[in-house]
């Protein structure tokens, strides 16, 4: 059993062995006064601790699953099949902790090659077997729960082992990966022949390029390199009625863009089994910068401005004043009262940090775009903080989940969620947002800490990404966080996109419909029938079930 | 009957009246040595010649329609339905200048107001009648034929009267705009408001939001502005199963990205009422120039440097060899000897023509962006033509089909097709099409002219665009261009997509499967079924009937 597998069991993102970023005293203290916490140790749990139910696998079809991918690589025990048991939403790693019985499936299926994903799912439709895609098993939104959904039993379909770089032009910018590959490792791959693909989530250390295409992933870097839809040039998907291969131009006419059904298709309409990606030069230069600007309008408006102006940096990223603030209280790099001092003193009543980072080939074309950038800034009053601030915060961008694990072992009600709309629409979409998190989270009259920033925007709008911090409800902890997540959802819809870069998953499709229209329902449905006629594919997830 | 409707029926794109752009005495000596073209006079046909079959609109359903839109939008007169019979391709041009039978809708409808498009669907579906949605009536690829699909009649559902600007969010950079308005009405409502769309392809004088959203059209400077789906916002739909509206953010997760199903749907997805458009600042200054590059390989280097080192002009278009040399002979602005003279001297052999122009806020930033593309061809050899000549360019930029109407009444076979692949394919590909078009657009032993550009540049490739011009076959005038036409499409699948902005319509169906798969075709086929379980709504166009 890989580490991998060892640590999600244990209810936190950790690796085990590694730190879990503690917190400071000094942090303590302040989450105590902020949010009323009454420290409940809740630490990850053993293995053991774990119910597992039996494999209910029929035997014939075990056997016929070995023969074709190898014994190998079809898992039957209990820790393998934890090791696949859900994601990573503050809901799965609670129910971990509390050692509650888990969906958990009843094998984990390791193919080495995209052909056998296709001779796996034959195999399923013939034994009436639930298949879930699993790649590095991030999903905050349910989108790799093993459910059943009514059929004999359910299989996780690791794709782990479809981790080759498959071809590589450089002309064309260029690569065919295999749906399994870790983003890091494909990074790597990649940085050999002098490129990048530039997507850089917060799961990036897990995650995988599959499960990437499969979500309609953003990184953090989505202002320079885009969005993971735009870095799709073609796709493979094994599904029920045959393979499913798009994608021979970087762009068409040929009738609705197949590929942007296959992107976001969450598992339910076919198993990504390799992506060709438009890749970039690996940046030669990079500068990370922090500033200042007073209050989250002032914010807008300056992000708003880049935006427009196309003078984006590559990473763009405006935290409220809550999100500064606890930035600043949770890390030792900074002295956050004396900052504040300072920025009282150059008018800053309201300090809102904006994190700006660009990639270049070179130190002139760094140079060009940073100039370009503070040249569409200038009608807003900003603070340069400096490189230090910025260097800090990219050198912590993978962090948060590490950072989560400390607050869940202390007992704090820790979860995101996001959104995205039209500029014009933001502030009241925020507003509404926090109102009902804030209602929902409260504890002894306690208010959470409800923190928000931009990382994505666009020339028409921008995302809103909300993190919480509350003193845990000791006796409903679940409940306390479901209640304030269907209230913000409820807030969103009609007003914003139910997820703008998490997926739908098991958790959004209540609000599903309220987006696409039972129209746009009826057409997933319709095209979740085509490929999968039987519904094997992660059911539960992304389409509602026929009524 | 306005004059939109008596020029098309007279098998020309050129409004009565307005001059065909006519051929000089040069250009004709020209191409009766080049393509041993023998001037057979093909005028444009009076209406009075063109026979019109009976309308097979049953009255029950003609009252019911008149009653909810109206009795003066309901029309059955030949001349009304005439104008809406077919497009605008090389086959339909000379269909009706040959004044035979064409497939004629047996009424046009003209709803004023999206919900009663809503209506009508309902109406048409009771009464089993087939709808093709109108617009400007520009299709090159069968998309508006009049086919009946075996349903009782077909209508053409005009949507000239949605040609409302229904909002404009400057804040945001969103227009609202009903289906059925111009471009060119769009581009004037939209300049009063100091903003523009940016969309200009050459069927800009006639063409629609709606078609353009239809289609996936692409302009001529989608490099600076994207293509058109880029520019989709949100769209608004009637179907047969109910209104479909989407789009409430600029980008989201949740789940596959219906607007491009919307985008591309051709009319058979359902009617696109409204869409909602990015739009941006109308540029306050611009500057058109032309280069010339030596041979078309190096010209595609250019493309390609630009496009990757995200350094293209807002316009950016690379004509080969034969185009270059047309464009000279033909215009009676240039001394082509002169100029071939002058860059021989200059070392230029295979003179290759790179028309750049770019769009801007200011003279700053246009001066900047100019230096950032010529900065990105220093590894290239150009010789500079200057602004006359890209000014030249622009000012013709929407001349072409006034150019054909000019050839076509001359005798001249005039066509165009196009593609679009991966850099690393794109010069075989090129090279396959040519081949196929010269062997099959052969008269008396003389070859056609087959011209190719580049108009679309992305990071990982480019469109093709090819123009022929050759000596009709006098006894099989569309039987010459259909074998060109399936040879050259047979030499594109496999290699490219079968259309990069033309659509699918009905002439590229049998080619689609080959590009999407049968796995894609059942998709479409599924989606057809649910949002129009009858059928009704432009058969024959993008979806292969149910077999």
């Amino acid at each position: 059993m890989n580490g991998l597998i060892e640590h999600t069991l244990r209810g936190s993102w950790t690796p085990s062995g590694a730190s879990a970023a503690p917190l400071s005293p000094h942090a303590l203290r302040w989450l105590r006064q902020r949010t009323g916490l009454a420290e409940t140790a809740t630490p990850a749990v053993p293995v053991s601790l774990l119910e597992v139910a039996e494999s209910d696998l029929p035997e014939a079809a075990r056997a016929e699953l070995a023969a074709l991918i190898g014994e190998q690589q079809v898992l039957t025990d209990p820790a393998e099949r934890l090791g696949r048991a859900g994601g990573m939403s503050y809901t799965d790693l609670m129910r971990r902790r509390g050692g509650s019985r888990l969906a958990v499936p009843d094998a984990v299926l390791l193919p080495t090659d995209p052909d056998l994903v296709q001779g796996v799912l034959k195999i399923c439709v013939r034994h009436d077997i639930a298949v879930v895609p699993f790649g590095g098993g991030t999903s905050v939104v349910g989108g790799v729960d093993a459910l059943r959904g009514g059929k004999t039993a359910v299989v996780a379909l690791d794709l782990a082992r479809l981790d080759r770089l498959v071809s590589l032009d450089p002309g064309s910018r260029i690569a065919v990966v295999q749906a399994g590959m870790r983003a890091a490792e494909a990074e790597s791959l990649l940085a050999a022949h002098g490129f990048t693909l530039g997507h850089f989530p917060q799961s990036y250390e897990r995650a995988t390029i599959g499960g990437f295409a499969a979500t309609r992933s953003a990184g953090q870097a989505s202002a320079g390199y885009g969005r993971f839809e735009d870095m799709v040039e073609g796709v493979r998907l094994a599904t029920p009625v045959g393979e499913w291969r798009l994608g021979v131009s970087p762009a068409s006419a040929a009738g609705p863009d197949l590929r942007q059904l296959a992107v976001g298709s969450e598992g339910a309409l076919g198993v990504i089994t390799e992506v060709a990606l438009r890749v970039r030069p690996a940046p030669a230069r990079s500068r990370y910068e922090a500033f200042v600007v007073d209050g989250w309008q002032s914010g807008v408006d300056a992000v708003r401005a880049l935006a427009q102006g196309r003078a984006l940096a590559d990473v763009t990223r405006l935290s409220d004043v809550d999100e500064a603030d606890v930035q600043l209280e949770l890390s030792g790099a900074l002295k956050a009262r004396s900052l504040k001092t300072y920025l009282r003193g150059r008018g800053i009543r309201q300090p809102c940090l904006l994190v700006l980072g660009w990639d270049a080939a070179s130190h002139g074309e760094l140079k060009q775009r940073r100039a370009a950038t503070l040249r569409a800034l200038r009608g807003i009053r900003t603070v340069r903080l400096g490189r230090p601030v910025g260097e800090a915060w990219r050198s912590h961008r993978f962090s948060g989940p590490r950072q989560r694990d400390a607050l869940l072992d202390r007992g704090v009600c820790v979860e995101t969620l996001e959104t995205a709309t039209h500029w014009t629409d933001l502030s009241e979409l925020r507003s509404a947002v926090r109102t009902a998190l804030v209602r929902n989270l409260q504890v002894n009259g306690k208010s959470p800490i409800v923190m928000c920033h931009i990382s994505h925007a666009y020339e028409t709008g921008a995302s809103l990404y909300f993190t919480v911090l509350a003193a845990r409800d000791a006796d409903d902890p679940l409940g306390q966080w479901q209640r304030a997540k269907m209230a913000a959802s409820d807030a969103i819809a009609g007003r914003g996109t139910i997820t703008h870069h998490h997926a739908v998953g098991a958790d959004h499709l209540p609000w599903l419909e309220a987006e696409i229209g039972d129209v746009g329902g009826a057409v997933l449905a319709a095209v979740k029938k085509a490929v999968d006629p039987t519904g094997i594919l992660n059911p539960g997830k992304l389409i509602r079930p026929a009524r």
